[in-house]
């Protein structure tokens, strides 16, 4: 059975438990990779080349940007980031399915790129939540706590370019909501055309035979 | 929370199980019901007008169709049938999804009408699956039996006018895919803004308290 995977964005501000949705999810779906991004920046401890990031050099990142490699890509301080559109193809036409996670202006990035890719944003279930979550240990001044939750409203702003909105306020509903997802994408006609070409081709010769 | 229901359509050609699935679907899942068709033919024994069908006179339902109440129809030998569009606007304003099994003929009626409605289309695993199921107990002869499996290859070969193909392999499978499909399309984002707008003003209202 041939099979080509769907391509995802997940975004959300700060807070929002992204990251470990991801992670669950990862963890209880077969056929799922979340995309590794090229970065300049210096591989850290404890970091492995290939799977925190792939670690280029500043001369490697900027002939890639020259030769279009990146479905998007960003500067953070002095540092480069950017997805491989290489790399997140080799994985789809493989049948798995990549997710990105990355802000709404990466994401409006790859969709300008890809059609094709399916948004989703996470939320969390209050602004009280969300402060409480970005205060963290309070080992931060209100200063920093005010600039970050200024950061996760800007991001949260732009909730209405995704296609699908979840709500992080139980941690397993919001799984579960990720998955019904994931579950419904693998459902849809081009993707069960392509994985049923051959039932679909017999259900529809075998008339002539009764 | 104010919420709009989502409308389906299933189709599916005899055998494939749709009934059995749907009727399933309704057990497990809040929210949800199937349209109760308008038919002029006669009552039998059993049937509960209302919760079978919506029992009229030929002149009302020729009233009905006079006044483009129906969002589909169709006349079987002598008889009618039609989906009331204001019974199924009713239910969507109330929140809940409606679920219209019917003909790919009858599925492309309603979605020129209402363009939002989601469209499944239920197959069989294998074609001898199909003909085992069409030929039943036995009793029928081979060529009525021949008449069912073309009619259910007429119906299967207008699979790729549906958005999603579930595939009645293991009925417990399929069953799970009908529900992320629904648990899905309720995390669409026309869906989860009307559903969380207090939550959503309140979350980008926020930032200035901080």
């Amino acid at each position: 059975m041939a099979s080509q995977g769907i391509l995802y964005t997940i975004s959300a501000p700060s807070g929002a438990g992204k990251t470990s949705l991801v992670h669950a999810l990862l963890e209880r779906t077969d056929n799922i990779c979340v995309s590794v991004s090229h970065t300049t920046r210096k591989q850290r401890p404890g970091e492995v080349d290939g799977v925190d990031y792939h670690f280029v050099s500043v001369e490697e990142f900027q002939s890639m940007l020259g030769e279009a490699s990146f479905l998007e890509h960003a500067q953070v301080f002095d540092n480069y980031y950017g997805t491989s559109q290489a790399w997140v193809n080799q994985q789809l036409a493989q049948g798995i399915d990549v997710i990105l996670e990355i802000d709404w202006q990466g994401a409006a990035q790859v969709r300008r790129i890809m059609p094709a890719t399916r948004s989703i944003f996470i939320l969390p279930p209050s602004s009280e939540t969300l402060q409480q979550r970005l205060r963290g240990r309070g080992q931060d001044d209100e200063d920093t706590i005010a600039r970050r939750m200024q950061a996760a409203v800007d991001e949260m702003s732009h909730f209405a370019e995704a296609e699908y909105l979840v709500i992080n306020d139980d941690f397993e509903v919001a799984l579960a909501d990720l998955q019904a997802i994931i579950r419904s994408q693998r459902l849809s006609l081009p993707s069960q055309q392509l994985k049923y070409q051959a039932l679909l081709a017999d259900l529809l010769s075998r008339s002539d035979q009764f």
